[in-house]
C-alpha cells in the first residue's frame, strides 16, 4: 500500500469531457500508460460555482479515481486545479498533479514574454491562481486576466466556425489585444479546439500557450522523479466514466478525444 | 397529514436561477402565497443531462421543498417538467404543477395558430414533450421544435445587447421564420429576458409565448380548484435556497427576481 504501483493506471479529471485534450495529450506523450478517466458531467460545468462546492467535487472526483487504484492523479480541470490542488495534496497520498503550472512554466519559458492575457472561467480567474503563480516567478511580467464565460457553451455547441464566436472573442481579447499582450493563456481544457478561430482573431503575433499539452509535460517529468513510470508490456488500456451518460456528452467526448471510440461507462461518487 | 395547510408556503424549484421569472409572476398574481424557492446552482444546468439524471435530481429537489412542508410544488424548469413530472406527481402526496402544460394551453388559446416554433434546451426538446402534448390536441398544427443551447449562456452572462446574440438567434430562427410559425414557445424559464431581442429578430407579426407568467395562472387555477388559496393575513414570506453560493448565482438571482434583494441560503440535498 505504501508505494504506488508502476504499472497502475493514471487517474484523471475535469468537471466533463474538456479534460479529454489533456487524455489525448497524455497518451501521445506517454503511449504505454493506462488511463482512467473521470468526466463529472452531471455537474458540469464547475467554472461558474462557488470555491466550497468545487472543492466538494474535486474531492469526490479524487476519492473515485483513488478507490479504481490509481497510481497518480491529474486534476485536467483549471477551476478544479485553481481551488483544490492544496487540499487534495494534503488529502491523498498518491501524487496530484494540476494543469495550472504547466500552464504557467510553458508560459515563462519564453523569456521574452512581458505582457501576459489569461483567459478562464470565472471560477478561475476569480482564484487569482494563474495570476498569483505568474506574479511570484516573474514580477516584471505585466498580467491581464478576464474570464470568458461563453467559450465553453460554444465549444460545447460545436460552433467554433460560426460569426457570432467571432464576435464574442473580438469582445473579449480586444482589450487584451489593446493592452498589447504578446501571449495568451488558454486557462480552460476546453480551449485548445478553439485554437484556429483564436488565431484569426489574435494574428500571428500573438503566442498561445495551452494548458493541455504542458499539463502531459509535467506530468511525465513528475512521473519520472516518483519512480512511477509504467514498465508494463500489456496494450494500455483507457477506461471512460461519466457521472452522467447523455448522448451530448458522448459525442462530445468522441470530439475531443478525436477518432477513437470507445465504451463509456457511468460513474456513481460518493 | 392528509389535507395540506392552504396557509403553508409554494415550493418552486428550479436547474438554477431562471425559475425565479416564475416566482417574479407568481408573486404578481398570489400576491398572499409565501414561496420556499429552490435552484440546483450546484448541477446546473440539466438541459444538457440525460433524463435518468435530471429525474434523480428533480426527485431530490422535490424532497428538500416537501421537507420545507410545502403545500404544492411548482416546477420552474421545462427540462425538468419534461422528463420527471409524471414521477413527481406519482411519488409525492402534493400536487406539483410543472411549466409545460401551462405554455401549451397559453400556445392554443389562439384558434388562429397553426405553425408553431418551440425552443428549448436539448433535454427538454429532445423529450419530445412540447411537441406530444401540442398535436394531442391540436394535431392539424404543425410544430417546429429545435434546441437552443446557447441562450442560457448568453442569459447568464447578460450578454442581452451583444450583437454575438442577435447572429446566434438568426441561426436558430431564421430556419423557423422560413417556415412561416406565427407563434414561438419560449420553453425554458431563462428565455423571457430575451424577449426585446427576440422581437428585434422575428419581427412583430410572430407570437412569443412565455411560460412563466402562463405557468402563474395555472398555478392560480389548481390552488382554487384543490382549496389551496392562502387566507393568510400575515405578511408573506419569500424563501430563497441555492445549492450553490457563488456571487455569480446571487448576482443572476437579482437579476431575475428584480430589484428586490433578499437573504439567499445555501440548501443541502439528500
Amino acid at each position: 500500500m505504501d508505494i504506488p504501483n508502476r504499472n497502475a493506471p493514471l487517474g484523471v479529471f475535469d468537471s466533463g469531457v474538456g479534460g479529454l485534450t489533456v487524455v489525448k495529450a497524455l497518451r501521445k506523450l506517454l503511449p504505454k500508460e493506462s488511463i482512467v478517466y473521470l468526466g463529472d458531467t452531471a455537474r458540469v460545468p464547475y467554472g461558474s460555482k462557488s470555491p466550497d462546492t468545487i472543492r466538494q467535487f474535486a474531492m469526490e472526483d479524487t476519492q473515485f479515481l483513488v478507490s479504481k487504484g490509481v497510481k497518480a492523479v491529474v486534476v485536467a480541470c483549471n477551476t478544479a486545479t485553481a481551488h483544490a490542488l492544496p487540499l487534495l495534496e494534503a488529502t491523498f497520498r498518491v501524487p496530484v498533479i494540476g494543469v495550472l503550472e504547466p500552464g504557467v512554466e510553458a508560459t515563462l519559458e519564453d523569456d521574452q514574454c512581458s505582457r501576459v492575457g489569461v483567459i478562464g472561467t470565472e471560477g478561475t480567474i476569480r482564484s487569482h491562481a494563474y495570476q498569483h503563480m505568474l506574479a511570484l516567478r516573474r514580477p516584471d511580467v505585466r498580467i491581464h486576466a478576464i474570464s470568458t464565460p461563453l467559450l465553453v457553451p460554444f465549444v460545447e455547441a460545436g460552433w467554433l466556425k460560426h460569426d457570432s464566436l467571432k464576435l464574442v472573442l473580438e469582445t473579449y481579447l480586444n482589450p487584451l489585444l489593446d493592452k498589447g499582450i504578446d501571449t495568451l493563456v488558454l486557462g480552460c481544457t476546453h480551449y485548445p479546439l478553439l485554437i484556429p478561430v483564436l488565431r484569426k482573431v489574435l494574428g500571428p503575433s500573438v503566442r498561445l500557450v495551452d494548458s493541455a499539452s504542458t499539463c502531459a509535460t509535467q506530468v511525465s517529468r513528475r512521473l519520472k522523479e516518483e519512480g512511477l513510470l509504467s514498465t508494463g508490456r500489456r496494450k494500455p488500456s483507457l477506461d471512460l466514466y461519466l457521472t452522467d451518460l447523455s448522448e451530448q456528452a458522448e459525442e462530445l467526448a468522441r470530439r475531443f478525444l478525436g477518432a477513437e471510440t470507445r465504451k463509456i461507462q457511468r460513474a456513481r461518487l460518493s
